[in-house]
């Protein structure tokens, strides 16, 4: 019996949290590379919050996940077998499988790994794309001075933890928010953040003011909701507030009750002549050397430190991705598809 | 019998549009300057929006007006008497005198004009705060690229018909927003913007759209509410939007109804990466030479024309203030507070 390959299907346009039904996993046959291409096993599986904005019929920064497709996402994978001359098979690639154990490619957009040089899963995070948002993020629209307050939510995920060690680096009193107790132990005891305040609390609102004493330079945006509302009072004169990410709306199918914030946001932008600038990792891929020169420097010194949350087997990629929206995984989630090779 | 000085004082916080019991008119005697001093006699007084925003005690970019004050404001002025070196008599001047017929400067800050280049109440626009407001405003924040799409709301305002001019000089295509089918007449027939919309219309929406073919790339905000409203789907991906003034808002006295549509917005911000900034001419003089050079220039060769709306009268610039709030104003408003010499 032929070897079968498993994927997982977005079946419909969830509304709310995506369940089950709308992403469904299914048997398929593996499928055969013709000439010039390659065929990929996927090792890992990189999940991340923007994947719930590509499963809407909203215009969005990339072209959508369509009913009955594979859903979309970034991969570690090897290449084994190939009929293309750039690619042998055991070459291991980074390359965007989406949600499934076998895909094959022409060879674009692959860009071969030095398997020894780093945990695999790392090129999914700290040395991928969630570093290098980080990164431009922070350092092209963020533009931390020395000796000024950073706030950056989602602290312990894929983006966050690298946003806040970069901050250290730059010399900033570097503030985290997220929403459990051994998050915030984490980013403040391993990745030597200044404080961290969980939004869970009651108080939070009340913490995060004592942990900003002279208020808030830059505001790195991953979550919008009540974390948002809670640090725009904070905002200091002339903040930079790069858009990340919005995780908090991610679900939600009806604009919130009033009353209307935008005209007190809209009149706080210009009182306080804030910069709010909306950015995603593709549009400026310029840096990305400096990307990799740096953070390959910051990784060896052990200045930047990464952890990595391995969820074995796509058939828990569901609820995995559940999680990840609610907040429950710790650091970076990856799906451990198939083996490392030997 | 001594000659007397009016001048208008702010007796309360105004609760949404001020009145004459906030704003009241008093006789006072007129000062003397001290040694090093010199009496300013007040010609021309500029009246702008802003100064709403600093009737309130709510923290703003800059000192508030407190209970007993006279209200601030930009004046063109002729010293009358001088006991400071470095000022004679006869001099004209830009100054800050706020609403009053006289003041007392001991010399800072005060700019000597030249009564002949230009009419004078052009120092208190085109060649003053809004002039400096629109060039910085759209060159610096909106960075207009030949061919993009600008639109300019409060089109026929002090600020906004600078914006337009400059956005035609640049090659853009420029569509104005305005509250009168005479004010969009003007921009349009007189200024040369590609278009102009009444948001007053029923269809105003979607004559902005009709308007607006490619979308839109700056939008140079001067007012907020519907008018944003209206804009803010309009926005193409990387859109810039500076935002000046909100003048919809000056006078709200609590937030509106819902739903809130922070979220909406905040998720447009990220999705199609808009930049939004807040700002104020005084926040960068740096490109003051510039200005003055290119406007200058500009207005020489009959490229940028001003408007100016003149109100004769201390005693009519409550009223005139309050007509500026609603869009009553045809161009520039200042009042003319005294005669200009000879």
């Amino acid at each position: 019996m032929a070897e079968m390959a498993k994927r997982i299907i977005m079946t419909r346009f969830p509304q709310g949290m995506p369940d089950h039904e709308d992403l469904k996993l299914e048997d398929c046959p593996v499928p055969a590379p013709g000439d010039g291409e390659l065929l990929l096993r996927t090792i890992y599986l990189s999940l991340d919050p923007y994947m719930r904005g590509r499963m809407t019929p909203a215009k969005s920064y990339a072209a959508g996940v369509e009913p009955g497709d594979v859903i979309v996402g970034g991969t570690v994978a090897e290449v084994i077998e190939s009929r293309n001359d750039k690619f042998n098979a055991g070459d291991i690639v980074l390359s965007g499988n989406g949600w499934q154990t076998h895909a094959v490619s022409d060879g674009t957009g692959l860009v071969k790994l030095d398997a020894g040089a780093a945990p695999l899963p790392w090129y999914l995070g700290v040395l991928g794309m969630p570093g290098y948002t980080a990164y431009i993020g922070l350092l092209s629209h963020g533009r931390p001075k020395e000796g000024e307050t950073i706030v950056v939510s989602a602290a312990s995920g894929a983006v966050g933890q690298v946003v806040g060690q970069i901050g250290k680096i730059k010399g900033c009193r570097v503030v985290g928010i997220a929403g459990a107790q051994d998050k915030c132990d984490y980013v403040t005891g391993e990745l030597g953040f200044d404080a961290c305040v969980n939004y869970k609390d009651a108080d939070f609102t009340e913490q995060l003011k004592v942990a900003c004493p002279d208020g808030i330079d830059v505001y790195f945006e991953n979550v919008g909701g009540d974390v948002l509302k809670a640090v725009l009072p904070l905002l200091n004169d002339f903040a930079r507030v790069p858009v990340c990410g919005m995780i908090a709306h991610y679900n939600d199918t009806a604009p919130p009750d009033g009353p209307d914030r935008l005209p007190q946001l809209w009149r706080m932008i210009l009182t306080k002549r804030i910069s709010v600038r909306g950015f995603i990792v593709f549009d400026d891929t310029s840096k990305q050397p400096d990307f990799v020169r740096d953070m390959a420097g910051w990784l060896k010194s052990g200045e930047v430190k990464y952890k990595i949350d391995v969820v074995d087997g796509i058939e828990n990629a569901v609820e995995a991705f559940q999680g990840l929206l609610i907040g429950k995984n710790r650091g970076k989630l990856v799906v451990k598809v198939g083996e490392e090779p030997g």
